[in-house]
């Protein structure tokens, strides 16, 4: 969902206010701690919000409250988009959001949330834990005086909801579609329209035919959106989205005051967190898809070959580009890249020709 | 790889020797606590001992070692087969194995390490922590007195080594192969033939005709194994176990001796390995998979969709007659499954038509 999910809390800050903004330094009294996290996300958004509760509790949770992680919601300490600078700066601790909207930054933030056509949720957190990732992220994060962890996959996103069915790349040529940032681009080189609009202006946007299609980010966020009321068709996959990995840092001064233990127990959290997110938004979606499909009539559609190729072709440039802006770029985007080549042809005789062999048993 | 992984643990076991074990009952002195951990693997092997060594370091790490998990390696302590009943005599505080060791006391455990055709490494944690699993588990553990958590997942399988290529149906047919369990009567009703072999007599069996294939873990391990000097076709998928989770066990009254903090934190570190155990899988199969097929000249295949369409048929009734055993089983089955049916949409609706739309963008 990308860009107008910044306006979009941007206005659920305006509603909340800042009220709840206070002193900037990590308290520290009684051998007790607290840590205050600036969530990118309005408080319990559902999948992005509740997960950073989770973690907070689990860090209070485990250290019997000896630390405890003061969660400020998108807007309450500072807007979402402006988390990183915040910890970068000390006003905040910690931060919870997705590292693309820091590629104004570097582009190389992008490759820590996904890329088109990019790696999975599985195998993006293989990159970071055992690819070199993860020493790039120091690398890059370290610059503003960050370090940062993976927290959380909402999975394999959705490919949007469409106005009209999609039969042929001709069809797609036409569409006016709601996207942002590298899917975005993609989209203007294959003759399709990218357009931007903040979350609250999608609906009347696709319900008047501004816009003939817009992406959110998968059934269980995106029937609250209620777009099945206007577009009936559901493509398949999200090309553009494939592992929207969120994360969360800390000010590398606050790191560097912490015990070792209490690092491993900030970053078992982490991983904990890493492994529980995934699960919610898929128990959620499988909710939530019944629902679209049985009461709302929803037609489920995968876009069919000739749109892929096409999508596929323009997102291996873009995405190539884009990974040559600087030194440190270029190393990001070669590791990622490379692992990509390589971790392809495990998950294709692993994962897909498993799904695929499912798909066959099951069919009616 | 199932029963044969028994005999493996067992001959490793045999050359350790017992001189590790000890007296039973939890260490506890100076607020410092020892539990004694029985795991059913050998000591570092490839992914599961690693595992179990990263599950103890956490542990420690978080504790700054006023917890301290000593692992016995299978066979240092009891025999792998018996670490379950282990923890529930309290012969040692907690295990790590995978949960269909324990099928002879019920088959509701197998639902908890993975089925024919069942559910996917995400699909089977998501039902676990949000589709009522970890309840129906709890309530099966504690007739043992023992509460179990997921603890790492290798991913999908492989489907196995063949010394011939494999058409058709007919060709499957004719086959024996090693494989024991679910996966082995599996192959008995498509007309194939199923024999149980130990980890060590299965390269000469396979290289003299003895059998025709074999199955293991997947790349990482299989290349250990050297199977590809003798069998050249290598199968995806591995349709007999798509999620072989492990899992570890604490005894509930070791367990009930613990604070909630510390409580915590053993749960969040084995979320944490949930988390690292795919990914230390996926990283060294891309390594491995690499090198059967560039340098040991191994045939990737897919099984044929006649043969997928059968083993399929025959799992589900496999699976549907072990589910209706006892009327614990019977309500594990149904929860199981009935998430099954209902997860597989958004599924295939995600992860498969993104991986398959993924190998068209890069298809040559």
């Amino acid at each position: 969902m990308l860009l107008t999910r910044k306006r979009l809390l941007a206005s659920a800050a305006a509603a909340v206010g800042l009220a709840a903004a206070g002193p900037a330094a990590p308290a520290i009294a009684q051998n007790r701690r607290e840590l205050r996290l600036a969530s990118g996300w309005a408080r319990n958004f559902p999948g992005f919000g509740t997960a950073v509760e989770r973690l907070a509790k689990r860090i209070s949770d485990m250290t019997d409250g000896r630390i405890t992680v003061r969660v400020f919601a998108a807007g309450e300490l500072v807007p979402a988009f402006e988390i990183y600078d915040a910890v970068a700066n000390g006003v905040a601790d910690m931060y919870h959001g997705v590292e693309f909207w820091w590629q104004g930054k570097s582009p190389a933030f992008n490759f820590y949330t996904t890329t088109p056509f990019g790696l999975t949720p599985t195998e993006i957190k293989t990159w970071v834990e055992f690819g070199g990732g993860q020493a790039l992220w120091d690398e890059l994060a370290a610059q503003y005086g960050v370090k940062s962890f993976l927290v959380g996959n909402p999975g394999v996103q959705a490919g949007g909801w469409f106005r009209r069915e999609i039969s042929s790349l001709d069809d797609f040529r036409g569409v006016k579609m709601r996207m942002g940032g590298f899917g975005g681009e993609v989209l203007r080189r294959v003759g399709a329209s990218a357009v931007l609009l903040p979350g609250g202006d999608i609906f009347p946007a696709l319900q008047s035919g501004t816009i003939d299609a817009t992406e959110w980010v998968g059934p269980w966020n995106d029937l609250a959106m209620g777009f099945y009321r206007v577009a009936k068709f559901y493509y398949a996959p999200g090309w553009h989205e494939p592992s929207s990995n969120c994360s969360a840092g800390i000010g590398l001064k606050v790191w560097s005051t912490l015990s070792a233990s209490d690092r491993e127990i900030i970053k078992t959290a982490c991983h904990a967190e890493n492994d529980v997110m995934e699960s919610e938004f898929k128990f959620n979606d499988t909710i939530a898809l019944d629902k679209l499909v049985r009461e709302h009539g929803v037609q489920l559609r995968v876009f069919s070959d000739d749109v892929l190729r096409a999508l596929g072709r323009a997102s291996r440039e873009v995405v190539a580009e884009a990974g040559q802006k600087d030194p440190l770029t270029r190393r990001v985007h070669d590791s990622y890249m490379g692992f990509h080549e390589r971790v392809r042809r495990v998950t294709e005789a692993s994962d897909l020709a498993y799904l695929r062999a499912r798909s066959l048993a099951y069919e009616a």
